[in-house]
This record gives C-alpha cells, sequence and structure tokens, in this order.
C-alpha cells in the first residue's frame, strides 16, 4: 500500500456537505462525478497526497443510502493506492483476506478498484485502487 | 489542513489487530504508546505521509469502549495536520465549527490535539494536530 489514495465518507446531501467541507478544509471542491455502476454521487477535495470523496446515494436502497440508515452520515471505506491491483489482490488472498469484488472494476476519479470484505479487517472497509493506465491499449 | 496526518481506527484487541494490519499495510507497526488521558493503547502503522492508529480501550467505559459497544469496530476518527492548532481554533470557529475540547490538549505520538463535534462535520469525527515543538520553552 502506497499511500491512502482517499478517505470516503457518506453523506445525505451533497449540496450541503460540499459547501461545509470546503469550509473545513478550506479548499474548494475540485471535482464531481456520478459512478452509476455504484449509484453514488461523488465530490473530491485534495489534501495533502490524499482526498477526501463525499458520497451521496442516487436512490433509496443504494449501497450508501443504506449505510445511512444503518450507521448515520460518516466515515465509510478508505482506500489505499496500489500499483498493481492483480498483484496486491493475489497476495492479500494468500495472506487469508477475501475480497467482495476479487474483480477489480472501474470506479470514481477513474481507477481499477476492489473492495476487501470488512468482516476481516476489524469492520474498517477497505478499497485498494489503481490508477488506469490510459496507453494501456494502445499500439504504438 | 496540510494532509491528513492519521486515520483512529477502533480495535477491541490490539494483539489480534496489529498483525493483522501489519499483513494488510505490508509494513510493521513502528510504536505503540499508551495514553492514560485519553484511557487508550494506541499503535502506529506508516503509510505514504499519514498514518494508521489502532486505538484500544483500556478499561471497559473509556470512549473506544463505548464507541464498539455502540457500533462496532472500525474508522473512529481523522486527523487532519495543521501548523498552528490555535490559529485554525480561531479560524473553524469563525466558520460555525464548534469542538468537543476547544483547548488543545497532548495526545499520543507527541501532538498537541482537538477534536470538532461530529455533528457539525456529517458524522465524521475530525481531530486537529500540531506537532509538539520540543524546543519552545527552551531559553537559547
Amino acid at each position: 500500500m502506497k499511500q491512502i489514495e482517499h478517505i470516503g465518507i457518506a453523506v445525505n446531501n451533497l449540496d450541503f456537505a460540499v459547501p461545509l467541507f470546503e469550509k473545513l478544509l478550506q479548499t474548494n471542491c475540485y471535482k464531481t462525478e456520478i459512478v452509476q455502476s455504484e449509484q453514488v454521487a461523488t465530490a473530491f477535495f485534495a489534501c495533502g497526497e490524499s482526498k477526501i470523496e463525499l458520497l451521496q446515494s442516487l436512490n433509496t436502497d443504494g449501497i450508501i443510502a443504506k449505510f445511512i440508515d444503518k450507521r448515520g452520515e460518516g466515515m465509510h471505506h478508505i482506500a489505499f493506492l496500489v500499483d498493481d491491483i492483480y498483484a496486491e489482490i493475489n497476495r492479500l488472498k494468500a495472506e487469508g483476506f477475501t475480497f467482495i469484488n476479487e474483480a477489480p472494476k472501474i470506479g470514481a476519479d477513474n481507477k481499477l478498484i476492489c473492495f476487501l470484505r470488512p468482516k476481516q479487517t476489524n469492520g474498517v472497509l477497505i478499497e485498494l485502487c489503481q490508477e488506469v493506465d490510459r496507453n494501456a491499449d494502445k499500439t504504438d
């Protein structure tokens, strides 16, 4: 794990939370993005080498909506940046960890992502993410 | 806020959680520390410019024990590094935020710390921390 790529925070309403976190972090939200596959709207803030990612559910039965129903708004996950997500999945599987999605998928911010099962990580939902190489499919 | 200084994670048992996070993060715990004022035992892991801090309660009615009773193990707080904690407290108070402890106190890892009230930060418990200047009281 190279660094904390971002911390995901579940919120009810980005229209309320974005200006609040702009005041808190003293920096403007630099990007918003809809991730249809996860049914979330996201908003990003830079903080050192890491980011804060606010997550609002797009519907009432999405993952973030269910999380808030159960636990209230708050920290949802930690994402760690890795160089090679496939190698890291194999390393962690060999250590006994299991994954919610073992096959990485495209998440927000143009990243390949996967999530570990939090029951094996002291209740912490952990995401691995890797920058997608935009040139990977190009032929020279 | 300069960077994420650490993420605090509430755990039941450091003897179990430390080796697990060493496998997960692929790095050794570099320090453990008892913080009597908070009634917690802590264990630190480096990750990029940030740290992961595991927190185990030293008694059954401490803050971390109560947190786990209510919500289970998991992410407890985000700590942001600031240059001048007093200036940052004044800035945030002017923005309408309030504090659990407005007067900074000495926390783990030789830091001056204070906590914002999470009801005003979308349920996220946020710590401000500043390195203590070890030379501040010295006379040249």
